[in-house]
């Protein structure tokens, strides 16, 4: 339990952080979840592939506008399929970084396979972009305490967990919190019959422009996650450029990749430090530890 | 990837497209669900048949005040049960075409009987309106391989996938794509208590709106998709009709049916040609292919 | 197919007709819905006790202020355990009518159980108002061949179906139409985990209002539908009042009884009769009668 | 059946009252969810460790710039692992008060075991905060008889029934009733895929500041209840602070504790009594016992 802790201390004066992270996962989740019996009918997969083809594009060409630089993060399957990709990216100014290989699940995979993925994913960063990549998200936000030990060992930050509004350390790894309230995906997404129907792009715009207000405020992380293939639809784009228009114009917020906000929070001499939860045993009467 | 793909060419120089597609579904899909076990309960078909009594006469007559052509896509059953309709779409001036003979569901049915459903369609159309259709749109936008194939076969156009926000070829057929954000099913279809409560008609005709202005910007065909059972209730056509009006007194838009559409797009030198996606295979390392 | 009806004729040269109608089910979808085995967890019959204790109270005083006569939906377990309730009503100028028994959904029973709830309904309301009901809602809003018999056998109005937006005729029977989108349960009730979070009461009530402006402009029946449990809370008991003065402060819109509606109809010359639909055998080829 | 019950009557002539209350629930729900089998991932705890972290403290300090004491209700588990929580609080003069041990459910335990949690909770307040806790809300809002019996023999008030707008007395316990429509979970509580998108909070805190207007007109408890995980991210945050600076700056609104209520209720000489609801005996005919 913290009372009142101090707040986090931004460069140059600045008052709250804003990053604008983009998953490029392409057909990476369906590939995963059909992995064992793959259907003949191809609704998915095109509506999927509608980001490769137009809504990435539309992306970093409104990035352009702004002069924004983004972190993108590429399962390798993706990086493989597409080999213009990566570089594409980082010829634009932007930065590339690690999504699993297939955008495998946390729950569906051992250690090992884990361990293996991430060793191959950064390989196929190396072989396409020349520079080893710097950090790592997870393929639907889950994390282990093995994972953890990995990216520490492979000394690669983390932008996969919730545990506070501004960058943190756990377990010896740099965490750039993500929020599922800045994410386009649980409102946007929608592949069929089972999904509820989409948000409206008004409402959530303007959610996130209040969030945005909220975040100068407190002196938090802006920390947005989109998807090509979801945000790249025009209005979608449209309410991302107005949003981030207002981002760029407003001097006290910091623009800055997951990799500036890393360095950052590495050099910093008071930092906030969250273990590892150890969770209490329950007993049928509870015990007292205290 | 492609990066900053050439904008889609509209003829005299407009700026964007749109199309007021109308899937007349009727009893279809509930004889579909139904046809092993009809239960002998009736708010169901009632509800439906508001549809075919009142619902799409006042679609048609707002249309008129528009003076805008529609694509009215007909289950053959539905044709068959009301063999005034073809005709009366027909005599008003409307495109009707393809959507399937009973709304089976692609998953449902074999290759053979989606061919067998496909040309027993064409047949009541041609025997109803004495014209072959020219086009076809699955119903709940599902495509397999063999369907693009016997599309193909048969030279009709598609307007079923959403691979991109302009038409495009795949495998052959020309494609008009649709886009969930645009339809009307998943965001007021409600038959009962399993299903999510319908939004209201002005949020989403607020969204609509929105979504055509970024359509302009964008330069995109905004293809919408009603159902006369669901939009012709009396305060949905009121939004159709403000949303509509705004479409037609918009000198920068074609507004054009699915035919015009295909028409157009085959005489382009230059179009948007996507192939078929070829899944990559999944080993437990993944395979290097670049 | 119809081909634009003719409007229908309201009385006294009215637009539209309004009717403010109320399932006071209490306990009673959770009496049946418990039947074989009740647990001993209170929070479900609290919540719906709210209603008897201060909802409805509400909702009669508010109807009082307004001027308006509502229709009181009433299962007959309801009017047996509160035994002021039906002579309460009746005694404040409003109908009350049939609404099963124990709220009995009709997939669960038999033909003889439903005449056997009906006739033992009826029994109950003229034990306790001294006077027949004239008309019927069916809990849940489900029928089937067998209850519009019945209901014609017994000369009774039916309120539970929704194929079309004024009165008809349906074997018989005298429909005042019903419509999900002016009912209050889909969009605020809300009784623990497994149910979806309710929708703001200013959403729905701008909806509503605008609903409203489209039956005038098209003519048609504003057949709203509230619980007292559920909109006898205080935020939606205003948003109700703030639409009803609305609608009594329109001279072109008939506020109207259920009863009210069914004498009107059956009084006119020209009515839609909609048959109960015959739905088309399914073969594997289909089969064309037209 | 009550016709026009007597306004409740609050102290000095005020219209209204709120309270702001606040289930500090921490990781206990997960740690019940997962008694029997805990997986090792830790996307959720982290989540929810936000609010120990970072939210309950921007909540306590809002309630500082506001002068508003609340009411806390933390299970015992909390409270051990934390031994600086109860303290804290009443330090900083707010209202601690029960809510189980482990969060447990009610459905998944005995009555004996609630005894136990119940009576070790006691303990555990007694420990950390020298006094004895006067009040208890049930983790999920969820209550039996026994439960019930169990407070009054305590001497206990309860706030976790819904049967009324105000407080009211059943089987000797005073109950200061809760309402989900102004509870923060249902809208914005969000831990993974199979959770509905959180609503917008400007959308809700709308909704919120017309619920509070609709007390101030009816005379009713705004019994608001939020969590800091939840509700102390930083527009969340900005919304309650709005809507509290409303409260505080209306006269005519008690803002009150739990504590305060339940004094004020067993002052009163004319207060809501209701019943424990006898529910009647389901026969195929129906029984009639007026």
């Amino acid at each position: 339990m913290i009372w009142s802790p101090a707040p986090y201390p931004w460069p140059d004066g600045r008052r709250a952080a804003a990053c604008f992270s983009v998953d490029v996962d392409a057909l990476s989740p369906y590939l995963w979840a059909t992995r064992d019996a793959r259907p003949d009918t191809i609704a998915v997969p095109e509506h999927r592939m509608a980001g490769m083809r137009r809504g990435l594009s539309r992306m970093t060409d409104m990035l352009a506008r702004l002069d924004v630089r983004g972190s993108f993060f590429v399962p390798a399957v993706v990086a493989r399929e597409n080999p213009g990709l990566l570089p594409g990216l980082v010829e634009r100014g932007h930065e590339v970084a690690l999504h699993g290989d297939w955008h495998e699940q946390v729950g569906d995979i051992s250690d090992q396979q884990f361990t293996d993925a991430l060793e191959a994913s950064v390989e196929v960063f190396v072989a396409q972009t020349g520079q080893r990549p710097t950090g790592f998200r997870s393929p639907a936000w889950e994390m282990t305490p093995h994972m953890l030990r990995e990216l520490r060992r492979l000394d690669l930050w983390d932008s996969s967990l919730m545990g506070d509004d501004v960058p943190y350390d756990i377990e010896g790894v740099t965490e750039l919190p993500v929020r599922w309230d800045i994410d386009d995906a649980i409102f946007f997404k929608f592949l069929g019959a089972g999904d509820r129907a989409p948000r409206s792009h008004l409402e959530i715009g303007e959610g996130w422009s209040s969030e945005l207000s909220s975040a100068r405020r407190h002196g938090t992380l802006f920390m947005m996650t989109v998807h090509d293939w979801i945000c790249g639809r025009p209005a979608r784009i449209d309410m991302l450029e107005d949003l981030w228009r207002e981002i760029v114009d407003s001097p006290d917020i910091w623009v800055a990749t997951c990799g500036d906000l890393a360095r950052h929070h590495r050099g910093l001499t008071e930092r906030p430090r969250h273990a590892l939860t150890q969770l209490p045993v329950h007993s049928s009467k509870g015990s007292s530890d205290d």
